[in-house]
């Protein structure tokens, strides 16, 4: 469970607690449960094991808090400070607004939104110990999301406000089988479209399949028509031919398909060999990864960047939103909190009956309080992922040269994907992000880089995938969010469990208290979570 | 081969001739190859029976003939008359006339753009025997392609013109996990969320393979390490327990998930039973459709509707053409041909050096000419899809209600399919297309419904996968191809022969000659089929 939370997380560190039964059974009160992936992270499927076995059904608390849940008008005559205007903080503002609380969110940089943040021409990125400003050229489609850059269909809370606040959505593209999959150390090094991967593991585990069943060898479990029928079934799984034999598939294309599209015809691509297809856990992985439930089709994106959530959001929240004002003391008082902050140098005090605190564990640590000694604990040990992204401009030439429109390449090499724009087809420029790296020691090495040496790095390792790296991509720019403050970075990867509990009139949230770690529905679970723990201390 | 390329149509239809061996060498030749699936076939997974091993490479001549093959100004000083001013007549132009030849397209039509066709508020459908006119209200996104409706990736030639006219593409979604698939022989004819036939199916193969390569049924097959390997493959493929055992994955989703969304955890839904999803094939057919090399993400469609193609085409030829020309009579001539055609009751004889033919088959067998025995003989038999669809307005219940944004459900009611529109998401009302049927007697028995008893039908049998079809869609409008004057039908199914060779100045063309039957890349490659045999005899 938490394994399958973030399992790349789990084997690429080091000394984390993984929650027993007892969390588990808190976390399934919550609406935590099991079987979830980060939103970077690799994959449902296992990177070194099988699962072990999914846990019980948690008895009853299948469903988290949502509104209409709560007593209308509970909140009148109380006040309610929110530490962080992030998705969290901004949509129990709104929540709890609509119910009468009187509600102020502290946010400390000038713009709310937190992580949820798109780079545009002329806009900076401010690290640290780094500063960038983006010289990409002006034109609505050249954007990078920094942060979360797609929304799962099932992420109804977040698709719900974007309808409420018309935001309008399109696709985004997780598994295009004209991207390529690239291992250093396996098929020569060479750089694989996605379609033959695919193609023929299906083709592979088909022949295998029947010849197994054709060799009687699986009569215990199945009966003749089962057998008959299976035979079939494998037929068209894996595109076999008649003898159930695997010999290659027009699935996987045809020679040079990726440079001469549809006209080329004849011999079949050779299939790749089968010990090729699993002596790396990489091809499987990569074949997983849009099979988990956060990442089927259909994914989504909004139209024109990921912040035109945030600012719809911010319209909503604008008067009880104060910017720029760092929170520097959380204290408890009698029958509520006092906060400490300061804006432009100027430190002012705020006295609620309530506070939900969304500031992430990495910065919340380093801020004094009166937290106690268990809340703070798990404060001071919360993980985060150190995820970073580099995005270059560039003509578009995966789309002229090799028909890749929107998706995701993965190599084993650090810069671990490449994403192409999902929108603006056929414009002759786009924003490719030649890095998106998470977690482990390939994300701590990267926000350890400088951001001419991310660049560097994403040009090189790209070469692998994509010759044009060194001759067409420029205006390169990268986030390290481990660096990027307020944040200090990407998402939680631990699990929680004193923080899912109130310390008294204190209420914590954000996307790493939250059933979906590091997404923005995550984040809005997390606040409903928060306002009925508000609204049950009424 | 032929079996592969429309193999449904194969199977459904009756005494269609399939092309020998002699009959392979010559389409591969033209670049008519293995293993093709029409736009709308179903899958390239067998319906009833394995395939056939795929022929042996042709020797010599796998690419196609495209611009750049040809003499830059071959053509001056000819003359060529076009028939027919769909993609194929328009490309020919278009191409021809930057080769120096003087071309003129006739148009039966008032517009040029064939079976291209987007229908919106005010448009009508004329079938030969009713007539229909669209009242969907107005709005950008309130359009149904009644013809063509997606775009594979790798057809890079029709995705060039976009690209060189300027025709926005965006995302086309065929394989949404949140659509739904209906039988209403299994399954308890419940209509069961795509993810988890997906899920379950995987899930079923990856441990049923684990326990042969356990029981040592594989030793000749696998190595040792092969087996390690694969074992820990088909965990990731599958998501199989410690045991490689299957017994459900979070990649089915939860219990109510359609409902739900992401905040609903606990037990995992039940799989769905082996048998169930081996009995009939429908269900795998279902999940092969998407892995075909047509129809594999990422596919697109232009923004607006698919005429945007037609009219971009036009805006370059249109110096070149007349419409309302209904030719009457094809003639040879020394050295050239002769066309009669109508235009507003006036006939007018048009003497040309070549004829490129475009008309389709079942409309040019009824026009008097001089055409050799073998290419009349072809042209009187040449089988068509009977294709047609249904399209609605309504609410966008499948958005707001079930998570739904974009792509197919599919039935095994005669209505086949129900699409849902991939742009516009979050509006309040959108385009359903209530049916797409094709092919088979299913689209013939559509063709002789009156339009009233196809909305009918959609909305009854509609209503098996959406209660909400009987309540909330209306102003509902039909095709059917088969009975629309100057087409007579949705897309070639026989294999050409005789038609691909010239019969004197006369070429013939047409997505039914081409090895992308029913598809816009078929007429372009067909286009410049016909043109290199214009270039070679000029």
């Amino acid at each position: 469970m938490a394994e399958n939370k973030s399992r790349r997380e789990f084997l690429t560190s080091i000394g984390r607690a993984v929650g027993g039964s007892a969390v588990l059974k808190t976390m399934a009160a919550m609406g935590v449960g099991v079987s979830v992936t980060a939103c970077g992270s690799s994959s449902a499927a296992p990177v070194s094991a099988p699962l072990p076995p999914p846990p019980p059904p948690p008895p009853g608390g299948m469903l988290s808090p949502r509104p209409g849940d709560w007593p209308a008008n509970v909140g009148a005559g109380n006040s309610v400070v929110i530490l962080g205007g992030g998705i969290t903080g901004m949509t129990a503002a709104l929540e709890m607004t609509r119910l009468g609380y009187s509600c102020t969110i502290l946010e400390a940089n000038s713009m709310a939104g937190g992580r949820n943040k798109t780079i545009r021409a002329g806009d900076s990125i401010n690290e640290t110990d780094s500063s960038q400003t983006c010289n990409f050229d002006f034109n609505s489609e050249l954007y990078f999301n920094a942060g979360p850059a797609r929304i799962a269909h099932h992420h109804e809370f977040l698709l719900g406000y974007c309808r409420e606040f018309g935001v309008a959505l399109e696709t985004f593209v997780n598994d295009n089988r004209a991207a390529l999959l690239h291992s250093t150390t396996s098929m020569g090094g060479q750089a694989i479209i996605a379609r033959r991967v695919q193609a023929d593991t299906r083709g592979y585990i088909a022949r295998l399949l029947a010849l197994a069943v054709n060799q009687n060898a699986l009569d215990q479990e199945l009966s003749a028509s089962d057998k008959t029928n299976i035979l079939q079934m494998l037929a068209g799984f894996g595109d076999l031919d008649g003898n159930f034999d695997y010999s290659g598939t027009s699935r996987a294309g045809f020679p040079g398909q990726e440079n001469s599209g549809s006209r080329q015809r004849g011999a079949l691509v050779n299939p790749l060999q089968l010990q090729d297809l699993i002596t790396e856990t990489f091809w499987q992985q990569r074949q997983g990864f849009p099979e988990s439930l956060n990442q089927q089709a259909t994914m989504l994106q909004p139209v024109g960047g990921m912040d035109r959530i945030a600012r719809a959001f911010e319209a909503q929240v604008t008067n009880d939103l104060i910017t720029e004002a760092q929170v520097t003391e959380i204290r408890k008082i009698t029958n509520g909190v006092r906060i400490t902050f300061d804006r432009l140098g100027t430190p002012t005090q705020l006295d609620a009956d309530f506070c939900v605190c969304t500031i992430p564990a990495t910065v919340l640590r380093n801020i004094p309080n009166d937290f106690s000694a268990a809340h703070q604990s798990e404060i001071a040990n919360f993980n985060y992922s150190a995820a970073g992204k580099v995005a270059f401009q560039s003509r578009r030439f995966w789309e002229q040269d090799h028909n890749i429109y929107g998706g995701i390449s993965w190599t084993t090499q650090d810069i671990t994907q490449i994403w192409y724009p999902n929108s603006g087809f056929g414009q002759d420029n786009g924003i490719l992000v030649g890095a998106y790296t998470f977690g482990g020691s390939a994300g701590v090495n990267f926000a350890n880089l400088s951001p001419q040496e991310r660049i560097n790095m994403a040009v090189l390792q790209g070469g692998n995938l994509h010759s044009e790296m060194s001759t067409e991509v420029g205006r390169g720019i990268s986030i390290a969010w481990p660096k990027i403050p307020f944040q200090l970075g990407a998402w939680g990867t631990s699990s929680p469990q004193t923080l899912l509990t109130p310390d008294e009139k204190i209420v914590f949230a954000g996307e790493h208290l939250s059933i979906l770690q590091g997404w923005q529905e995550g984040a809005i679970l997390s606040a409903y979570h928060a306002i009925d723990r508000v609204v049950a201390n009424t």
